[in-house]
């Protein structure tokens, strides 16, 4: 008789992160495991004891279909890094404690840098205090920042919506182009590495240009060269639209969005909020070139909008969920599950395993060669890589007309049965 | 032998206003009408000669299907108001001797206000010099602020994706709730009217709690008690959810984007950018409370998301493009197509027309009763009035991971004929 599990989910929600929590809960029971319990908000919750029995929420096919196409994070999610273990040996037995109390045998945590960190630590005291409980990672970022792992779930997804929505909005500018030159500045997620902003290129189709100009965060930005390239383009077409990182820097480390007069305050989770700086950038076009010109935010959107993910994402985030169960299974411990692409056309990927010691906190940058001479658009191998990411829909449930999520707090499902029901 | 018919495309543009264009051409085609023009850019873009046969660009009913899914004015549009007869005589001999050297029959023009206005003025020109081309209009706005027509082809949509995104979005608020309380404002468009602000109700369903606050433009703003009703929510609850237009207004009238230390700029169109209200609430409930903020803005994508667009709506929007040739086939002119809802459950519409006089310049606005009496949420008639209006999917055609768009300059559709011939 097996154990069982434990499983959290850390960091920033994406769009996907519950189609992983889904994978780790259905591979968990297909193995005979006893229970899957799920830390609330994380190793955070789970100090104060905050746990559920997953099997309380997911009852069927249909509730793990919805899990798998619910954004945010389905347990709920936290930003807390563990101590070093010699400087808090206490908190690493209270842990323990209560992973022996639940007779946990694997504990698998879904996240970022800072869960694989986690991971590494608690993988440590378990090899140093003898504990046999295993301990695995499973990758999941949009900003795809990840080393090692090919790409990180929840990656394609946010790049299929940002894609999608530039496709719209650059529609939209053509739409109102008469006698009226103008500049749209849109703004990606993004602080250190430029992989979402580069996907507004995959809006370059047979029936759209695309975007004008992108600015990645990997190389520093200049505006005075910005504003002149936007004036060239702005003599050979009427409407010209770039794209920013919100991270971009001028050559001295300065953010541009603290350009601007306000002073960049806290977000809701305790970062620098990095919005304005397609904002400032309009408003300087503006005055430079004297054009209309407006800004675009995506804003949250670009990690919860399920409604538009991709199934290559959401397939392969159940894929790695099952992955780490079954090398948990396996006698594995202190590892993160990546994702290795065996080929491009047609695209093919499988899981692998790598010790979280080889992984934690490098962050993944697009390399330079992927990135134009320029320094204003991407390459060709950056399409190719990410093109095969954002393949293929994974319809929401719709009910009256808007998707359907799985939550805790759910009431029931009456609306949705009834659905089934009338289509049987 | 039926003439030709001439159609544009005026004002901001929806995900749906090129199901109208469709509906236009499809039913002109089938009653026998010898060709379709479209102005480019509207009545603006027509007075300098700029026309298409419609016919060049659709070719099949796979153009056809593609432009009802296609965003934003495939004719292009134009902001433009005619003046009085009586005020510049010489644009209305302009505008009818292109008629007249055109064979136009039927002149259709798909807009708002001042597009009914366009068609008021043309067809009073048409009886006092005894012209005999009919002038219909047709309408379209996100905003639904036309008086006479149940609500307007567009408005539907933009509520579907304003609705889902809402969803999305306080999930993800909920997903960080642990021990930080957390305040989310949202700002969606309307100026005047707060038709889609109110469709955040929407998200009220069995899986979410909804907005907590909605505030609509058609009732004064009040700062501080804003803020008490949220520090009073704050007690009850982790995470509000406080939506508000981006028009609402302080009792003497100052909008409360203007509160902020920038002056709001013209934006590309000439309109005063409304932007900033939510994150300057979101900056005074931060300062008071204490408590993290963050605002949202839904931006240009409430108008250009014809990838979560409303069955119901796109449907309606051809049907009524169809009306208004069939009315003009039928020697009627000077009106505008409505829709007339016939019930609720199950939903079922239909057109009409009305003379444009009735219509013209006339802005409709929330009923004060489906407004609660607090002034900070809809009633539950004002659910039942918009539920209908987002049921239903009309699925992209994802070409390569993306949703095709059929636009004037398109290179080809190698990669959609190899997608449907891969398939059949």
């Amino acid at each position: 008789m097996k154990g069982n599990v434990l499983v959290g989910q850390s960091g920033g929600p994406t769009a996907v992160i519950n189609s992983s929590l889904a994978g780790v809960f259905k591979t968990a029971m297909d193995r005979g495991f006893t229970k899957v319990y799920g830390m609330r908000y994380g190793i955070q919750g789970f100090l104060e004891k905050q746990y559920v029995d997953l099997a309380d929420y997911i009852k069927n096919e249909l509730d793990l279909e919805l899990l798998k196409r619910t954004p945010s994070a389905f347990l709920g999610t936290c930003r807390f890094k563990l101590p070093a273990i010699h400087e808090d040996r206490a908190i690493y037995e209270k842990i323990f404690s209560l992973l022996d109390e639940m007779d946990i045998e694997v504990f698998i945590y879904i996240g970022g840098n800072d869960s694989m960190d986690t991971i590494k630590k608690l993988s440590d005291y378990a090899i140093i205090t003898g504990a046999t409980q295993r301990f695995i990672g499973c990758p999941k970022t949009i900003d795809n920042d990840l080393a090692l792992t090919d790409h990180t779930p929840g990656y394609g997804s946010a790049a299929k919506y940002i894609a999608t929505s530039t496709k719209e909005i650059i529609r939209d500018c053509l739409g109102f182009s008469y006698q009226k030159k103008n500049v749209t500045i849109i703004e990606v997620m993004g602080r250190n590495a430029g992989w979402l902003t580069g996907s507004t290129a995959l809006a370059k189709t047979e029936d759209c240009d695309g975007p004008d100009l992108i600015f990645l965060p990997e190389l520093a930005f200049n505006i005075d060269k910005f504003v002149k390239k936007t004036e060239a383009l702005l003599k050979k077409k009427d409407v010209v639209v770039a794209v920013v990182s919100e991270g971009i820097k001028d050559k001295d480390g300065k953010y541009i969005c603290q350009y601007t007069a306000g002073s960049n305050t806290e977000d809701a989770f305790g970062h620098i909020q990095m919005t304005g700086t397609a904002a400032y950038l309009a408003q300087v076009v503006n005055e430079k070139l004297g054009c209309k010109t407006r800004s675009v935010e995506f804003s949250t959107l670009q990690r919860s909008a399920s409604h538009l993910a991709s199934r290559v994402d959401i397939n392969e985030a159940f894929m790695v969920g099952g992955a780490a169960i079954k090398a948990a299974d396996e006698g594995i411990s202190g590892v993160m599950v990546v994702i290795d692409r065996l080929s491009d056309d047609p695209y093919q990927s499988t899981t692998g395993v790598y010790d979280v010691h080889r992984i934690a906190n490098d962050e993944k940058l697009v390399p330079r060669d992927w990135i134009n001479k320029e320094g204003d658009y991407v390459t060709d191998e950056f399409i190719s890589y990410l093109k095969p990411l954002i393949q293929g829909d994974y319809a929401p449930m719709m009910v009256d007309g808007l998707p359907r999520h799985l939550t805790m707090d759910t009431k029931g499902y009456k609306d949705l049965y009834k659905l089934f029901m009338n289509q049987g």
